[in-house]
């Protein structure tokens, strides 16, 4: 890439359930201009009908500002047939075997790949976050779920049926939380975004001066990330007991991932991660504690620096990959 | 190996803090004869000796018989500088830093290969046992400890500093039994040889009726796991249910091997795998209960075939491919 012509670029897309946003990236993974509507997503036409318009937009702006588009890359929630460029299903959104590659090439002329959204941003990461010059690195997305994605030799590793990393269904407490795979403890049930809510919502009813009972009004199901980690930021002992359960069981899952896969670094990304400082210690000292030394010392346990960029930055390093791949 | 010539072969050896044996090994992963003699292992300088003793007999006895000896492989339990081809250290032996791998070639002029006993078994398994054409899978050896190796695209995988697929240490029960790496819970805890042991004491200390206390003598520390087998065949309940409380641990943790990594087989070898009939049902149902059925339902579970000669099928098959890989 030592020759990156910065007038020609990609557009990343990252579909989803509440929004879609696209943004033209180029080699050097800069967002040269973004876009982002509201995903029509109790409708299939309309999502796609929405997407394409998204895409002629964003050719037409690239167009206005000079920038040569050499394809496109689309990052989506849910199961997807990479090779197909199938979207099989996706949480939230009532489109079911989409073949969006066929659809947004067949529209553009431009050529077009599909994967999903941890895939995608572990691509990123390699792209311009983390791993840039890594090969070996487990990216783990914590949200309202938990996913992620292992790079072996600088590609993801997919498996035999293309199923692998299912990080989230990692079982790490046997008799834990029921997950709603129909297994109990994975690490989804114990250290995402919904976990920490769970436990926020736990502390909470055994402390009557935390802040969280104000903030939610004393509305249980009404308790957020946000709430959850602005009140840890003011030092509220329910809303930090939280945090550090789901670091508790994070590291533990990550002990497991570091003795089986041996990475470089292991990023961390997702929503809950924009409050990843309120766990990285309490993670990095598990791993110390609970790992072989010799085995957990040479990893390196990182936040994901992409934010909320993380879906179009990755997109867009599938296109360039993709592109790369065909010249 | 379409064209395989049968009276060209090489030498596997498996090196042991008890025994150390040597076979003649064709393309097709046909044993031509073999010898094995109990290790020196208090002594550097005599396990060396005996080493190159074992190479000259296995030399001479091939030229005896007209073959073609092309290379020597070495399998070795403990940690391997692969590259390097030195042993760093193995556990009851007395050994440490020798250089193998050179100390073999010098001696003989042959192209030879150094890898742990874990990852020559998978590669055995490949080249003569369950998993010839099988290019993603998992090799786990359940034996006094639990070893393996995660074998990607054919190869075996060893991640950034080539200490991957530490199965044996995959925290399954964050407070269960204390693991001698210092941590709690680890597989190796609850579904090794010595797991099985302890949880048959246990279970026969509540039951008078147990023939595992005839068989042991009324001495706890005395049971072995061929008591703890025999005595399962017996119908014995105190056996059964050690057993089934090492299967339960082992499904578990195929459960998270499987979703993580998403191979086309799981091999179970190692001693413990003798008594394998008695774990595979509840293995297997432990998984289907606790797996993602999309993810778990396409990865057999099996145990290997390769018996007492896993580790010089093993040795031969680096060998095999250490051979390929030069010319």
């Amino acid at each position: 890439m030592g020759d990156i012509e910065l007038n020609k670029c990609v557009l990343g897309i990252d579909t989803g359930g509440t929004k879609t946003s696209l943004a033209a990236v180029d080699g050097r993974g800069g967002i040269q201009f973004s876009k982002e509507i509201s995903s029509p997503s109790t409708d299939e036409q309309m999502m796609v009908k929405a997407l394409l318009d998204l895409v002629d937009w964003g050719l037409s702006e690239s167009s206005r500002k000079e920038l040569d588009v050499l394809g496109i890359g689309l990052g989506s929630a849910g199961f997807v047939l990479r090779d197909e460029g199938i979207l099989v299903e996706s949480p939230n959104v009532s489109w079911s075997m989409v073949p969006l590659k066929r659809l947004v090439s067949g529209h553009t002329g431009l050529p077009t790949f599909l994967d999903n959204d941890a895939n995608v941003a572990a691509l990123g990461e390699r792209f311009a976050g983390e791993c840039r010059g890594v090969d070996d690195f487990v990216y783990l997305t914590l949200g309202t779920g938990i996913g992620g994605a292992i790079c072996v030799d600088g590609e993801v590793y997919r498996g035999h049926r293309g199923t692998a990393a299912e990080i989230g269904h990692m079982i790490i407490e046997p008799d834990g939380p029921p997950c709603k795979c129909g297994s109990r403890g994975c690490l989804e049930t114990l250290a995402s975004g919904t976990a920490l809510e769970r436990e926020a919502a736990r502390f909470m009813a055994d402390d009557d001066a935390s802040v969280l009972r104000r903030m939610c009004k004393g509305d249980t199901g009404g308790l957020t990330g946000e709430m959850i980690s602005e009140a840890a930021e003011e030092g509220d002992p329910a809303a930090l007991k939280a945090f550090s359960y789901i670091a508790h069981y994070l590291g533990l899952g990550l002990v497991n991932l570091i003795h089986l896969l041996d990475p470089e670094i292991v990023v961390i990304g997702g929503g809950v991660s924009r409050s990843g400082h309120l766990l990285l210690d309490d993670v990095r000292s598990v791993v110390r504690e609970r790992g072989v030394p010799a085995l957990v010392e040479g990893a390196q346990i990182v936040l994901s620096a992409l934010g909320r960029d993380a879906g179009l930055i990755g997109s867009a390093a599938l296109a360039w990959e993709g592109i790369g791949r065909l010249s």
